[in-house]
């Protein structure tokens, strides 16, 4: 009855290859090695290793795909994608430390603090903060200045008390504690949904979407962002640490609760591919509203759900 | 043969008790407790801990001050004084870290991470970070955009691997080692005085200064940065705890460079001096350039360098 779905001819690695190889020079190019003044006493050297050559840049990418629907400002966008890069970096350098999470590997390296030493490691995390703030205001004409002060004000708010510290507080509080399911999906809605959801938003931000269109990519980031980590906790029990590139079986041996712990395997299966519709329904809505470069959106959603690692 | 001396009718007490009234009831009110969303399991109080009833508040009075001289937006002044006062108290949680300078006592508390614990102290200092750029981007029509990018620059810099995270860097690699003169300078400039000549800068930016406007300012918060320092290394060695309100001779027995160690006691003080005069040569340089409200300037480089704690 219904008429036969459009053939998925978009090439996500192909437009991601094309993404990443500019965040990737931008990141390169910018973090803590302005030809003018490198940062000072190794702190560079931290910095960049924490951030460059890993990961799986999902955040950048999320942002350039909203951006692209939107048809924004692709300078906007692309320093946007490093910025929020940033403090998903320094998040990591964080909570890997010995008072947080203590773990050593990370992207299949040493973590930050073993490699350089906690103090460095905090310093780092730190000063890539900030750097993300530097990396959204630029002075170069390049970004417009209302659209510098809503990217800053997105993201600050994406970081802070009421989105992933705030999230990261929670998660510190409830080791060993059952959660009820909403106290678990508010425990990540903020931990890692803020700042996947801000991706998508500030990428959008970068044009100027009506609010049926901010509605629509606001509906997409919350999905995406609760699948995202609902497919961490199935990983974090179904695949080894060679492939994660970091410590496996973590959530169980710290007594985390996790979407697994809750609702078990195959719940948390069902779950996430029942979130998965539910970014694709959003892009149905978005396309209603004339916007139709939704492919890259689309199979961002379906390879961060389908994802082994 | 000079013109007499106007005679200094500036209260500065009744001054900064009214500048920073406003400042402490922004801070209680903004500071991880908006009505809507309060900060989570505990995070706000850590938050507000670090912040709340505590410090001589000098970076906000810098910031008020410098806004006054140039008659500038009174809204963006209050906003930015808040912004580099979490700045700074973020980077006293971190700084009092077991794997930094591993301090108890501050402002004559036990410090964030012995009253809270090493993880939220963590948390709390990177979300105060996160809420000094919150804090710059109102979405309420009090400071235009062009405002708000320009401040969040400059807080970024002030704050990032090319100031204030930049110079802890030098001053965590110099620990035991011989600097010379230039190179403590250096250290100075980007540790302490990054953030406060900052203070200046962005409570002139709330205006429109001239060039000529924002040169003398940018040496008066050189200067004055720079003699914070200076003062700060005297205290160190002259004042008991209870006076300073953490732990004193702390330098001396962690082997650190200061001033007082490279040009002695008298020397030091003699330097202080001589940047008090820098300051209000440059003041006397904006008088010049046609804006007489210097006053709070004047007295708040008097009270920087002549305090006793």
């Amino acid at each position: 009855m219904n008429a036969p779905e459009k053939l998925p001819l978009f090439a996500l690695e192909t437009w991601s290859a094309q993404q990443l190889d500019e965040v990737e020079r931008a990141l390169s190019r910018w973090v803590a090695c302005p030809a003018a003044a490198p940062a000072p006493a190794g702190l560079g050297d931290a910095m960049r290793y924490a951030v460059l050559d890993g990961g799986k840049r999902l955040r950048p990418l999320l942002v350039m795909a909203a951006c692209e629907a939107v048809d924004g400002n692709p300078a906007a966008a692309l320093r946007s994608a490093c910025a929020v890069e940033l403090i998903h970096a320094y998040s990591l350098v964080h909570d890997d430390m010995p008072c947080m999470d203590n773990d050593v590997l990370r992207r299949g390296k040493p973590t930050v603090h073993v490699r350089f030493g906690e103090a460095q490691a905090l310093l780092a995390g730190d000063a890539l903060q900030a750097l993300a703030f530097e990396f959204l205001t630029p002075d170069d004409g390049s970004v417009d200045a209302a659209t510098q002060a809503r990217l800053c004000r997105m993201l600050a708010q994406a970081a802070g008390f009421q989105g992933m510290a705030g999230g990261q507080a929670i998660d510190l509080a409830s080791v060993g504690l059952p959660l009820t399911s909403a106290q678990l999906h508010d425990m990540h809605r903020l931990k890692t949904g803020a700042l996947l959801q801000a991706s998508v938003m500030m990428g959008a931000s970068c044009g100027a979407p009506s609010q049926a269109v901010q509605a629509a990519l606001s509906a997409y980031g919350a999905a995406v962002g609760l699948a995202f980590q609902v497919v961490d906790d199935i990983l974090d029990v179904t695949a080894d640490s060679a492939t994660l590139g970091k410590t496996a079986g973590k959530d169980a041996a710290q007594q985390k609760p996790t979407f697994v712990s809750l609702m078990g395997l195959e719940g948390s299966l069902h779950y996430a591919q029942q979130l998965l519709a539910r970014a694709h329904a959003s892009l149905s809505e978005l396309e209603a509203t004339g916007l139709h470069h939704t492919a890259a959106l689309r199979a961002l959603a379906d390879m961060l759900v389908n994802r082994q690692h």
